[in-house]
């Protein structure tokens, strides 16, 4: 936890805060801040700045004088288009992505995605916003990635990818004959990844038509875990 | 699992072959072989080929005509040093680094690694080649990288980077008024990783002293895992 986040309601009109669970042990327990230690705050959705620990406790922080005056570092204008992965691997994805800065999400719905990951508890809100909130905390960033979810792929390519990608750089990472995922891309990317086992060539053949360019990190066939964060780290911030 | 890797003990005379464990269930239950389907083959540190399947239950494999004769994916001319993680971010990214086709890992023991990290059954040999055949198994490669384990960093600075690095492009990742890391690398290179909170400044002076070039990712603070993944990417293939 590389900053404290706090929602506007945490945060009273002089400056004060009081938080619990999570966030409070962590401070006292891993960051072990004592009573005028200053710390780093940012306000879920807005500004970086800085607190000073009142008193911490694993169950309670109460900080004062908190100040925001910073902004985090920019989003990257990347848009993940991710066949749903199993829930274990979407959990730690939704954190690194989160954490890398993307700005949308979407989890797609593919031949090869199981059904029954739709049903998982990792797809509830909460737990949504708890993964969303660790990838938050590491970067220091205060403003989470949209998230958006598109369980019928040919729906999808038809009603709601061409707005997606309109002006955008549309890719698509498959393995195959196709060229290198480019590097340190400016303008805005839609990247579509596929599930374990890939996309099936039907699938591969709409998103060509509705030009995708392919893209593809050599003859090795990757887990998508380590395929998409090898391809971010491609697109650069 | 995408090759089946096979001891060359396993392989008798005639190229048939009996495998039972992990791999006969995985070819049972996942890939759902039947008698005289054709199966993708690897010599654990040789060639990739093709077999017969004979019988094939969750219990026992028996192949036979098994015939070596293509080349896996060549290795990436990339040493990664990295700082010991935690055991389960070791064990991902064990897998993660040999499906990427690195060439050479080094532990290396860092101010901020975790003493007790060294004792995990995590490194003991059996696991570590369990990681390693479960990357090359995904990759379909056969060659496993091979380990080295650093556990003083002053020795390491002075009596083993010389040599590892010599002829190679030194990288030291870490955050802070660096470039960005290169991208499509086609020159040996040795990667060094620090620990979750980073090298101390005094190991980012030695490394830096001894010719390393120092990388960021750009502003944001990311997990070791996140970072390692993308560094390899923008490295390439």
């Amino acid at each position: 936890m590389n900053v404290v986040l706090l929602q506007p309601s945490e945060v009273d009109a002089d400056g004060g805060a009081t938080v619990q669970g999570r966030r409070a042990e962590h401070v006292a327990k891993v960051l072990g801040k004592a009573p005028g230690d200053s710390l780093t705050v940012g306000l879920l959705g807005g500004q970086l700045g800085t607190a000073t620990v009142v008193s911490s406790d694993k169950r309670t922080l109460t900080l004062q004088a908190c100040h925001f005056n910073r902004a985090p570092a920019p989003k990257r204008p990347i848009t993940v288009v991710l066949a749903l992965p199993r829930p274990p691997v979407f959990r730690r994805l939704l954190q690194h992505l989160t954490a890398l800065g993307i700005e949308h999400l979407v989890l797609l719905h593919t031949k090869r995605v199981e059904k029954s990951y739709w049903m998982s508890p990792a797809l509830e809100p909460e737990a949504v916003d708890t993964q969303i909130q660790l990838g938050l905390e590491q970067a220091v960033d205060t403003v989470a990635p949209s998230i958006e979810r598109a369980r019928g792929f040919k729906a999808f390519v038809e009603d709601r990818l061409p707005s997606l990608a309109e002006s955008k750089q549309l890719l698509l990472a498959h393995p195959g004959p196709f060229g290198p995922c480019p590097t340190d891309v400016a303008e805005p990317t839609v990247l579509l990844i596929g599930p374990e086992g890939g996309f099936i060539p039907y699938e591969v053949d709409r998103l060509l038509e509705a030009g995708a360019q392919g893209v593809s990190l050599g003859p090795r066939i990757l887990r998508v875990e380590t395929a998409a964060l090898a391809l971010l780290g491609r697109l650069g911030g």
